[in-house]
């Protein structure tokens, strides 16, 4: 399979894998969020993910083709997040070793003009962010093409965008730091067993209880974030009903971790450049009989 | 979208809907068919489909092209039915009007190089077909490129071979007769309500009500195949619990009605192309909470 090819899979086994505590997966939609959304979501990002395979493509435009391929299948934004760290590792991976270090090369290799893209990128669907930091209102990422002539007078890149929000956003400090969590996740997703749906949602589970998830920040506050963290921490290895509960209680409470959700999908799609997991094989879950 | 993403969405649409009863869906894998390796068979396919949607390519070739890239990324024959379906009617929607007649044309004007295409697609994965039509074995579908001279001897198209097949395969007799039950299907699933996944299960339902599916003749006789299709007859407006209970009932018998999962794909490609149906809404299925 391809780059492009395998970040498409990346994606459709992200939302598959179950349970995913707070998120919308092969068991569960959410009331406003449903599964048959990610599923076309996926599959209208893929002409975007085709264009950041092409080295000749500009990153920033492939990453708005993806965005807006996917928020016209799915109606909503299902992948943003994804497609932000799945756009440079598929250049990466196109264009030689899939290794943190040719990933930083990528990133840092980003233009003025990438950054206008990903700008762009934000009038094709709603997301969820927190404010800007201090003196950078005119760079607020909800401005969308607004905001270009901004980033065009103090030439900022796309790299340079991201080191400005990576403090409060686990995918902006990927993006500037050769993508460590991803490539961490990606080794213990390779380490488990079974069949990779199974993996997805370990890795999940194993990437919530690292850090904070991020989204849960800039929604619900630090305190509820690490507290959701404390929780997937001690669940790591408990049984799988116990899991579902902690599921059920975060859907209940509108707790969405969706930069883990980020984080996972990109670490499935560097699994499966690296080859040797596969999607055969008899899943742990047994789903309902 | 364009035909061929809305074929791959239509694959992985098919899949997840449920329940679908004897098959694979979102709520259940069968012991050596998995959900992830569907998939992974519908971002396999993609590149065939698009092979399909181009005029100038034979199409043929671009289903061989599309059950190599689905056995490659599955590891095993997850959709070669449905790509036999929507490799016409792809190349129907990306041609002009998506009707009956149209379909018809387009598989009436197959050659015998499309003929040896459909047979080489054999040598990719395993089918589970029945015994060619008496004074026919050097034809049989199971000899692969070996056919291929007896093709040519014969002057067979794949229209023909399809014809020499249409008395006990529904794929082959909507081939030869202008796609009937899947337009009618795709009517239905424009009548019904709620979003895409839940009307995929409907359809599902639908179809197997209709006639015996012709995998299960093929699997386990008519008798076996006649006495399913009553059950689903008598569950068409049943609740839901109780499609479950005949869900399970044919998993544990091995009764997997695979040809209506053929047909239930190439409707929801027929009702995507046609506009008005969405992947959002609520879902009628609560799934597990």
């Amino acid at each position: 399979m391809t780059p492009s090819e395998h970040a498409e899979l990346a994606l459709l086994l992200e939302v598959s894998g179950a349970p995913k505590p707070g998120n919308v997966d092969r068991e569960r939609d959410l009331p406003d969020l449903r599964f048959g959304q990610f599923l076309a979501g996926a599959v209208g990002a893929r002409a975007g993910l085709e264009r950041a395979a092409d080295p000749d493509e500009p990153l920033g435009e492939a990453f708005e083709t993806a965005v807006a391929g996917m928020a016209d299948a799915a109606g909503t934004n299902t992948q943003f997040g994804c497609l932000l760290l799945l756009t440079p590792l598929v250049r990466t991976a196109a264009t030689g070793d899939l290794t943190p270090e040719r990933a930083s090369e990528v990133t840092e290799a980003t233009t003025v003009a990438d950054a206008a893209g990903f700008y762009r990128a934000f009038e094709h669907t709603d997301v969820a962010v927190g404010d800007p930091p201090e003196g950078a209102a005119e760079l607020d990422v909800r401005r969308g093409a607004n905001a270009v002539p901004a980033l065009r007078e103090r030439d900022l890149t796309l790299y340079d965008v991201m080191a400005l929000g990576a403090d409060g956003d686990a995918n902006a400090r990927e993006w500037t730091s050769g993508f460590p969590w991803v490539f961490d996740a990606a080794e213990r997703i390779h380490a488990d067993d079974g069949p990779l749906l199974d993996r997805a949602a370990d890795a999940f589970l194993g990437l919530l209880a690292e850090a904070p998830d991020t989204l849960v920040v800039t929604e619900h506050g630090e305190a509820v974030a690490e507290e959701v963290r404390e929780r997937a921490e001690a669940l790591v290895d408990a049984p799988e009903a116990e899991v579902r509960a902690f599921a059920a209680d975060l859907v209940e409470r509108g707790v969405n971790p969706g930069t883990t959700a980020d984080l996972t999908a990109a670490a499935l799609f560097v699994a499966l450049e690296r080859g040797g997991v596969s999607v055969a094989g008899a899943a742990e879950v047994s789903v309902r009989e």
